[in-house]
C-alpha cells in the first residue's frame, strides 16, 4: 500500500509554494515517522527556495524546525516511542562513527545530512527521519515556541556555550531578529552583561525585557564609542556592516562570532586581530548533546521564541512576510 | 656627572642609522641597566626606522631583541644582581596592577611600554628598563641566537601554546623566515606533525632539518590539495596570500594565526568560517610567565634561532639585507 505524504514545495528555484504529494523513502531500521504539528521558517529556507544554495533537488519541501509526535518507528529504535513529542533541526543524520560524531561534533560529519536538503523537510505532514537527530522535547517547551529553538535556538547557544560565556562575561548581540532575541535571551539567561545592538531604534524597549542591559543603535560613531566592551560580539544579521568597527569592540581574548552568512568577504586589518589576541570565528548549529543541553536550559529558565504562527497553507504569506524582514520574530507553520 | 650611552640612531624616516650619543633616563627604582651584548633586528624595527607606525620620536634607536648583563639596579630592584645575564623583548613596562597584568596578559595593558617606541632601544651599548621585564636567561641559551627568541620567539610560542598545540596536534607554519623557522623549531619540539609552508622550493630542506614532516610549495592549487588538514595554520609572512584558500584548510574547530602585520585586510568568506566552527584570530607577543615558559622550553630543548650576525657598525648592512628579505634567518647585532 503506498504511503502518501503531503507537503508545500518549491517547483523551481523562487518559485511559490504549492501543495505537493510524494511518496516518503521507507522506513529505515533507525528512522521514526514523525506526524508535524508546527514548523518554525528560517533564512535558510528561503535560500533553498530562492536556489541560493545551489541544491538542486526540486521541487523541493522546505522545514528543519520540525515539532511533532512519533507515530512510527523503525526495527532498531528504541529512543522514543510512538506518541512522544520530539524536535528536529537542520540536521537529519551523520555516521556516528568517524571523530568528529564520536566527540559530539556530528555537525561537522563528512556525511552531514540535512533535513530539508535532497529530501522533503517539515513543511509537510508527516516526516520521516533517523531517529537519532530527532530530539526528545522536554515538557514546559509550548508546541507552538520550540520549534524555532530547533535551530534558531541551537545555532545562537552553541557559541554562547563554547566560548564559556557566563555571569562574568559581556556579550553584545548584533541584530534582534529571529536569531537574535534568542541569543539576548540564552546569554542573559547564563548570567551575561548583554548588549543588544540593533539598527531600529524601535527594537530597544523589546531588547530590554529580553535581557539585555544596554543598547547600542547602529549609527555613525556608535561602535567606536562602545570602545573594546565584549568578550563575545554574536553576529546573527544576514547584512554586511562595518567588520572591523565591529572587531574593534572585541576584548582582548575575546571574538566575534558568526552564525549566519553575511554577503561578501568579511575583511578586517590584522591589528585589530593582533592587538588583544582577538579573533573572529564562525559556529554551525549544534551537536547532539548541545542540542539536548540547549531544551533543557531553555525548559528551565522558560526560554521561548517570539512567533508569529500561520496555518500551513499560508506558507507563501509567512515567506513574504520573512522575505520582507517584517515577522517579530520568528513564523511559526501550525497544521 | 653626566651618563652617556652610545646607540645607532634614525635622524628622520626612511634614514640610514648613525651613531648617536645620549643622555639614559634616570634609572628609576624599579630599573635595571643593561650592558647589551647582542641585539635581534626584528620586521619592527624596519617598520619603526621607515615611519610606517607614525611613533614620532626623531632620532629613533630601534631595537627589542636585547640581550646583555645587568650593571646597575635601582633600589626596588631584587630580581636581578650585577652581573646576570637578562634578556628583553618588544615590552619594556606596564601598568602591573589592571586585570590584565594581574592574570599574566601584560601585553594588553592600556600602559604597555614597548622597548624602542618613545624610548632608546637595543642599537646601543647600554639600556635602562623596568627589571621586571628583563628575564633571566637560564644556561645553556648561546647570547649569539637568544635575542630572536626575545621578539620572535615569544611571537610564534604564544599561539602555539594558547592553541593547545601538542603532540596530536597539526600545524601548518606558513613562511619559514625569522618567525617561520623558530615556529616550524617549536612546534616540532610540542610534538606536533608540522607542515611548512613556503614560496620557496629551496626552503624544503632546512624545514625538514628544523623539524617540518611535510612541505606544501605555495602554488596554484597546493592548498585546495592540502584539504582541510591543520589544527592551526600560524602565519608569519608579512605579505597578502589567498586567505580563502588558507582558511579552508583549518580543520574544524582550527584557527588560522596571524603574528604579524600583513598589507590590506585579512577576508575571507563567513562560510569557510562557519562551516566546521573555524576561526581567525591575531596574537601578540607574551605575557610575562609565558615568555620565561619558552625561555625555559627553549633551554630545555636546544631551541635557538638560525643567525647571522652583524657587528653594531655594520648595522645599515643588517637592515639593508633584512629588507632584501636574503637574511637567513635573523640577524643579530654583536658588541
Amino acid at each position: 500500500m503506498a504511503t502518501t505524504f503531503h507537503g508545500w514545495a518549491a517547483r523551481h528555484p523562487g518559485a511559490l509554494l504549492e501543495p505537493y504529494e510524494f511518496e516518503p523513502a521507507p522506513l529505515g531500521p533507525h528512522d521514526v515517522e514523525v506526524e508535524i504539528t508546527h514548523c518554525g521558517i528560517c533564512h535558510s529556507d528561503l535560500h533553498l527556495v530562492d536556489g541560493d544554495w545551489e541544491v538542486d533537488t526540486w521541487p523541493l519541501v522546505p522545514g528543519h524546525e520540525v515539532v511533532g509526535h512519533v507515530v512510527a518507528r523503525g526495527s532498531a529504535v528504541s529512543e522514543h516511542a510512538p506518541g512522544d513529542r520530539v524536535g528536529i533541526g537542520w540536521q537529519c543524520g551523520a555516521c556516528l562513527a568517524c571523530e568528529w560524531c564520536l566527540a559530539g561534533d556530528e555537525p561537522f560529519c563528512p556525511e552531514h545530512r540535512a533535513t530539508c536538503v535532497g529530501r522533503p523537510g517539515g513543511f509537510a505532514d508527516r516526516i520521516r527521519v533517523d531517529a537519532r537527530f530527532a530530539f526528545p522535547l522536554p515538557e514546559g517547551l509550548p508546541a507552538e515556541t520550540v520549534g524555532p529553538l530547533m535551530c534558531g535556538g541551537a545555532t545562537v547557544w552553541t557559541p554562547l556555550r563554547e566560548h564559556g560565556i557566563d555571569a562574568t562575561s559581556r556579550v553584545a548581540v548584533v541584530g534582534i531578529g529571529g536569531l537574535g532575541h534568542l541569543a539576548v535571551r540564552f546569554a542573559a539567561a547564563l548570567g551575561a552583561r548583554v548588549t543588544a545592538i540593533s539598527h531600529s531604534a524601535d527594537k530597544e524597549d523589546l531588547a530590554r525585557e529580553l535581557g539585555a542591559r544596554e543598547f547600542v543603535l547602529l549609527e555613525e560613531g556608535a561602535l567606536r564609542d562602545a570602545g573594546r566592551a565584549f568578550d563575545l560580539v554574536l553576529v546573527t544579521v544576514p547584512v554586511a556592516l562595518d567588520w572591523p568597527a565591529l572587531a574593534r569592540t572585541v576584548r582582548p581574548r575575546g571574538r566575534m562570532a558568526f552564525v549566519g552568512v553575511v554577503p561578501g568577504k568579511v575583511g578586517v586589518p590584522v591589528d585589530a586581530l593582533i592587538l588583544g589576541n582577538r579573533g573572529i570565528v564562525g559556529s554551525q548549529i549544534a551537536g547532539r548533546a548541545r542540542m539536548r543541553e540547549m531544551l533543557d536550559f531553555a525548559a528551565r529558565e522558560g526560554i521561548a521564541a517570539i512567533v508569529e504562527t500561520f496555518p500551513l497553507e499560508e506558507v507563501n504569506v509567512a515567506l513574504d512576510r520573512l522575505r520582507r524582514n517584517e515577522v517579530r520574530f520568528r513564523a511559526v507553520l501550525t497544521r
